[in-house]
């Protein structure tokens, strides 16, 4: 199996600067459109011959270094019972919003993982046994849950879930502590399904400052990551405008911290120290500006990255859906061309 | 006249520390939601005596130390003949995205504001004279108003202002250079009125990473600060998830720069040095919490901004529409009996 991914997670000098991208699966393949143009997205997660399909299509096209499994970061809440649809152009809506502790005491757990995610955990397994790249296994971190559960859907402010958060600190500990469990067991099967690394895509959780952050997010994270910690795999912990939070992602026990494109790498490896892999970071919609712009775009990425081994190359933040393939297949041939790091970390 | 908001933003001792809010005027305000009742948007603004009215109103009831003035940040492309809209809920509207050299050189500029932002003028005029506060003018950012101009309106990715930006930077140049005389004009005809500071809010060019903000927003923004230096009147410049931006707004020219909430003060002012005044940054939305948690929330702010003069109370961006207005008395209220910081800068 290509190994180059785990090796720059575990900061190991490697024969080739492994890339992935965040949301490769889907959006802007065309042979993943031609799966959903016959599929609803929870029909696509509830198979695991689809999911390990879908998973596959940009290990084919693009030639990345790791398969991130097909799903939605919301996936083990409906899992567990928590009435939630994907709304195009929208994102998850769900029907009953978490604004009380009765609310947060009536919410599900997730029993029985291998019944209801099978899909997943399937799509995982079969990938895994593809053997040929390893299986990027994830979920949504709490803070981000919680804001979907509070606020009934996406959010510009974030208003009601920081008014819970500061207003009502037990009801919000209360609910992160449910989130934090559910996220825990849908990462142990995941892993056990297969997945040979993992990341909590606490997307929004930006939207926090480092004191309220440290006080009503990081436990609950830290809680998750401690808990896979005994299975060895490397734990990725992302979100995006996380310029202050770095840090704090590697104190709960990040393995490698996904940065987004505001801030330059050489920037977040000195604030991380050397103890820490890094992931990213080329704005995704530089993807959309041509070649020259793309390749200009990379060269700033690996040179901000530095000599040091531990950085694995990824977008910024998601692939958007009007990407060129054929752009972000030349950007992993022109990255695998590069010299990868080699000096002691 | 009180001068604690001029005094602060020139780093010098002040009898207390000043407060006003981003976006005071308006919002919140059922004061302002009966003026509204009657009047649209635009009305308000085109009329001097109603955008007097509006600015003072949280003058008059909060006690903050400056009053910005009610408009909007595409009020002068509005003026010059631009096509816009504001559309409640979704925000400004472009009858015509720019996306070709064409496109930019057909254009207005904004060449009669006496006439075409009367009201706005009138307005800052009428609270001049009122000579209680000082009087904040203020304009979009040249990156966020091309953003608005390129997508056609509001945007998540800013794909379509990037994608220009990296594939065409002679169009984007263009682009840019218009925004920047527009800006410039409107500002130097806001001082002129009586305007005693100005903030440029460049709200969303932290949707870009550092080196892209050097070479595609910091020339048109630097321009304009230069243009009204000699106006002599202080200089901010604000967006939000500008934590690895605020050193360049310093270097564009800004006085004073403004955080939001996710940099904590003695981070931000660390980065900048002492030969600028910081603005900000309670979490607008910890204003929904409860006075305990706004409280202990100010407080957190005041510690980190230091013993140096040079800070400016604010929130870390607007007031959110469904804060209590009680609240915002009472945080004005508790920052007035707070000590002002004394030591040399």
């Amino acid at each position: 199996m290509n190994d180059s991914f785990l090796r720059a997670c575990r900061r190991e000098p490697a024969d080739r600067i492994p890339v992935w991208f965040m949301r490769q699966a889907g959006r802007c393949l065309p042979e993943y459109r031609a799966v959903r143009a016959e599929h609803e997205m929870f029909d696509v997660m509830h198979s695991a011959e689809l999911t390990a399909l879908v998973t596959q299509q940009p290990v084919k096209r693009f030639g990345v270094d790791a398969a991130v499994i097909f799903s939605d970061i919301v996936a083990p809440l409906q899992a567990a019972g928590v009435d939630v649809k994907l709304v195009a152009e929208v994102g998850p809506v769900f029907a009953n919003p978490i604004r009380t502790s009765a609310d947060v005491a009536a919410l599900p757990r997730l029993a029985d993982p291998s019944s209801s995610m099978a899909g997943l955990l399937g799509g995982i397994a079969q990938v895994a046994e593809a053997d040929e790249v390893p299986v990027i296994g994830f979920c949504g971190g709490p803070f981000t849950l919680a804001s979907y559960l509070v606020e009934g859907g996406p959010s510009r402010d974030y208003a009601k879930t920081k008014a819970l958060m500061h207003g009502s600190p037990d009801v919000w500990d209360a609910l992160m502590d449910v989130l934090a469990d559910i996220t825990t067991t849908s990462l142990l099967a995941q892993i056990d399904a297969g997945a040979s690394a993992v990341q909590i895509f606490d997307s929004w959780v930006g939207a926090l400052d480092p004191d309220t952050y440290r006080r009503y997010a990081l436990p609950a994270t830290a809680s998750v990551l401690q808990a896979v910690a005994s299975r060895g795999v490397p734990r990725i912990v992302f979100g995006v405008s996380t310029g202050e939070l770095l840090t704090l992602f590697a104190e709960a026990g990040a393995d490698v911290v996904g940065v987004d494109w505001r801030v330059p790498l050489d920037l977040a490896r000195a604030r991380l120290g050397p103890n820490v892999a890094v992931q990213g970071n080329l704005d995704p919609a530089i993807c959309l500006a041509g070649w020259p712009a793309v390749e200009a775009g990379a060269r700033r990425v690996l040179d901000a990255a530095g000599s040091a081994p531990g950085h694995v190359f990824n977008l910024g933040w998601g692939v958007l859906p009007s990407t060129d393939p054929e752009v972000l297949t030349q950007l992993v041939d022109w990255v695998h061309r590069q010299p990868p790091p080699t000096d002691a970390p």
